[in-house]
């Protein structure tokens, strides 16, 4: 097979340096018959696998609603020792983590998965079909899951549920990617141990303690975090970084019991008014942050990173078409850049209500939620600081406690600001050897290179892995880029699912081998 | 009785002009037999007053809801019907109104009432009891309903409910005073005719169809606006003008579909950036409004209404000390001249959620509803050309129907402008036959003459009876000022809704007097 003639020259030039000294691969004959497990199992099992995602998913699993997560971990643990895993739910005063294992005798490595299976919230209203009765469509119509699972699995197909693309689909891809192999009587190379985090969504508050607790029980040759999106051109994309995160809730006050606005507009100032204005200061119009000091920690692009990028396809064209945008933010840079730089997102906006809920009044209160997204190498102790001192040279007076009458009237505006969990950034090399023997696996698998991708924008609590756990760390995402994570309508492309059923079948079948 | 003494100079000097040519008064005799006959009243049927207005309360109001509405004028008909009215609930294709009538023998004038009896939309979550259950309270605490009706209304009690306030308690007032003078065989010396909304909290779309239809039916000498809060100094006021209302809901566009805030965010633009920034161009931090030709249409204040300003007591440091506000707009202007400017009040921001319900996207959409407060002679064409034209000026594309994907495209920005019904100020001199005869039997009755006041702030459709119907038109608001109007936790304070009682009775013993 004339594997790299396929790949673009751009490609093959990045590639070279780190195809020198990757592992030896599987021979020809091994990756056939591996594809060809794949292949007959998703034939053979495909109404299996749709009706294992569809029961997974019909699961509501809003990380802070104890009951619902005990019932999701239940599930996976039974499902996943129907494999042979033996596993334990464990917990450190927060949602729980299913930590599992599955020996491969005589196997000399080890790799460590990560996957979560809490989702985001839901405003069910705002969904074309409920986000816990998982709904399977093809481009044009709803199709009905028993007639479904008598077919062909179409790879254009969506199921549509909360977590379908962030992040259920690894336990089921990976389970299944078992099954084709003990089929087909092809060996794994490796041992599979298993973090599956129950709180990822609401920034994955007790991992480091869970880590520290279990940091031998999860040992392992390397840790691969299955979450985040495919590349928007639809190639698979070994990524080596994401950005950090924080989030913060403002609320901005107005007179202290709410006032008709016309008996009081233009006289008593609203805090819609006031929360706008300050929240406007924090960036220019093409997203660059205007707060003082903010950007000092981050590090700069490095030449490596900008040569990988350069190495990417450009989606920005076909993302400013498919998204509807008039205009982006950036200044000409392309996507893969501006994900490098912090973002400070106004995600939430909720004062008074609009439309036929509007009422004509000054409110008390105006509140924001923001979602801050870091880089190498700021702190949470430095955002901190300077949003909070951009706020104060603005003028508005900064509380963390509800401001007395005596607070609000002793100054032209107050703000009160509540911190919630964060976690810093996280990028690595792109050259270590497990880097480069992932490489090796996914280009014989699959055909064609993956990309190298210095950074996700999205988030994931790395830092705490890389700092609890001893090994190198990769992110594989599979889902679909127009997946809805985190809104509504979240969805899967099942082609995206099966594939993934492959990929994790390479790699246990090759991680191992020397 | 040395009625003048009480008075400070300012008002004496400003009432002295009026009272010159004023309309001979009831004799002294007649006043205290009237005092003396409202307070019978209220001492025998206090219980019945709270019973009737709690009952009133009950019934939700939204002036959409119309089974709810017919409800409420059933209730109102069957109410006025005991005390001498024949009514017709008529309607032009919105919510109801209740025209009625009582005609007193051998009457020479005639005296309308206007008042309404729909409410705000309401939040119940934000209330601290619900807004259809109507709730009595003293300064500490919840009174339970029929322990109170045994016992003497304390002035200072409240009721809790929807519309408490904003604006059933007339038609409760009206009744009762008609009770009193029946009880105390005390005559009228007017007929009263009714004209109770149903749609005015939606700015009475229908209002002017249901007066050009019943404009024989209505013919009077006066129209008696009751609906409004009484100066915040808590004196009684007759007001001459109001502020005219239009109503705008905007939407702004983001990515055609949410998008996770780390993968996409400081590359795709938040709509709820571009909505805040705009926004915020409109007015400057003082609400000084910065739309080019916005006030081209301002008539000027005018002599007669400043000095009528002046001799009303200043309420800003005490206004700004019980609503806990720092700062207020205006330049320091007092609060009865910044009312006589028009306000651009944004009532509704609405983007993604906050605090728990913050979801980490950037939206498609963030919306905002604005509240237009204008002053003669502002047209509702010029403010909406003249605010579409800053929005075009800013940069954006703006549209009155959803944009197609094209339309998105093609422009860096693009706002949706959804205008509501809205209708102009009204304001009239205040030195009017029927104004001079209404002050004289304010200042006979109360003690003490009423302020005169050039408009409210807020709005109600009185340009459409002036249009409609050919009678002088004076406001008679009895609501304390601190009512919540619109907001959450609407109240009536009960020596508001008592003294209203008797002012209602002065004017019905002494409006026809020659």
């Amino acid at each position: 097979m004339p594997l790299f003639n396929t790949l673009p020259a751009p490609l093959l030039l990045a590639l070279a340096p780190l195809l020198l000294t990757a592992a030896m691969p599987s021979t020809a004959a091994d990756t056939d018959a591996l594809r060809s497990a794949v292949q007959s199992h998703i034939s053979e099992h495909g109404g299996e696998i749709l009706g294992d995602f569809r029961e997974l998913l019909s699961m509501p699993n809003v990380s802070t609603v104890t009951e619902d997560m005990q019932k999701n971990a239940q599930w996976i643990s039974q499902y996943i020792g129907e494999r042979g895993f033996t596993s334990k739910i464990v917990s450190a005063g927060g949602a729980p983590y299913i930590l599992a294992e599955r020996k491969t005798p005589n196997a000399k490595k080890t790799v460590l998965i990560y996957a979560h299976y809490d989702g985001q919230p839901v405003e069910p209203a705002n969904w074309d079909t409920p986000p816990f009765e998982p709904t399977l469509k093809n481009a044009a119509e709803t199709l009905d899951w028993d007639e479904a699972r008598k077919q062909a699995i179409d790879p254009e197909w969506r199921v549509y549920a909360r977590s379908a693309g962030d992040d259920k689909a690894p336990v089921i891809a990976l389970m299944h990617a078992i099954d084709a192999m003990d089929s087909a009587g092809l060996n794994a190379s490796v041992n599979v141990k298993l973090i599956l985090d129950g709180e990822e969504e609401f920034g994955s508050p007790t991992v480091e303690d869970i880590l520290k607790e279990h940091a031998d029980y999860l040992s392992a040759d390397v840790l691969l975090f299955c979450d985040g999106p495919m590349h928007q051109s639809g190639l698979r994309q070994l990524v080596f970084g994401v950005r950090g995160d924080m989030g913060v809730n403002l609320t901005m006050y107005g007179p202290s019991r709410p006032l008709h606005s016309g008996h009081y507009g233009n006289w008593a100032p609203h805090p819609t008014d006031a929360l706008m204005r300050l929240l406007a200061t924090m960036k220019d119009m093409d997203g660059n942050i205007q707060v003082a000091g903010y950007l000092d920690e981050v590090t700069p692009i490095s030449e490596a990173e900008q040569v990988a990028i350069a190495a990417i396809p450009s989606v920005d064209a076909q993302l400013q078409d498919e998204l509807s945008l008039g205009r982006v933010e950036g200044g000409g840079k392309r996507i893969e850049l501006t994900i490098m730089q912090p973002a400070i997102n106004i995600v939430g906006f909720q004062a008074g209500g609009v439309d036929d809920q509007a009422r004509n009044i000054i409110m008390s209160k105006a509140r924001a939620s923001l979602d801050l997204r870091l880089v190498p190498v700021q702190t949470i102790e430095h955002v901190r600081k300077t949003l909070e001192d951009h706020f104060t040279n603005q003028g508005f007076y900064v509380t963390h406690d509800e401001p007395t009458a005596e607070v609000l009237r002793a100054h032209p505006g107050v703000i009160k600001v509540d911190w919630t969990s964060g976690y810093p950034a996280y990028r690595s090399s792109l050259d270590g050897e497990a880097a480069q023997r992932l490489t090796r696996i996914l280009t014989d698998y699959d055909g064609t290179a993956p990309l190298l991708t210095p950074t996700l924008g999205g988030s994931l609590p790395v830092h705490l892995f890389d700092q609890e756990l001893d090994m190198p760390i990769v992110l594989l995402p599979i889902a679909n880029h127009d997946n809805n994570q985190h809104g509504r309508n979240e969805n899967m492309r099942l082609g995206n699912l099966l594939s993934a059923i492959g990929v994790y079948a390479a790699v246990l079948q090759n991680f191992g081998l020397d």
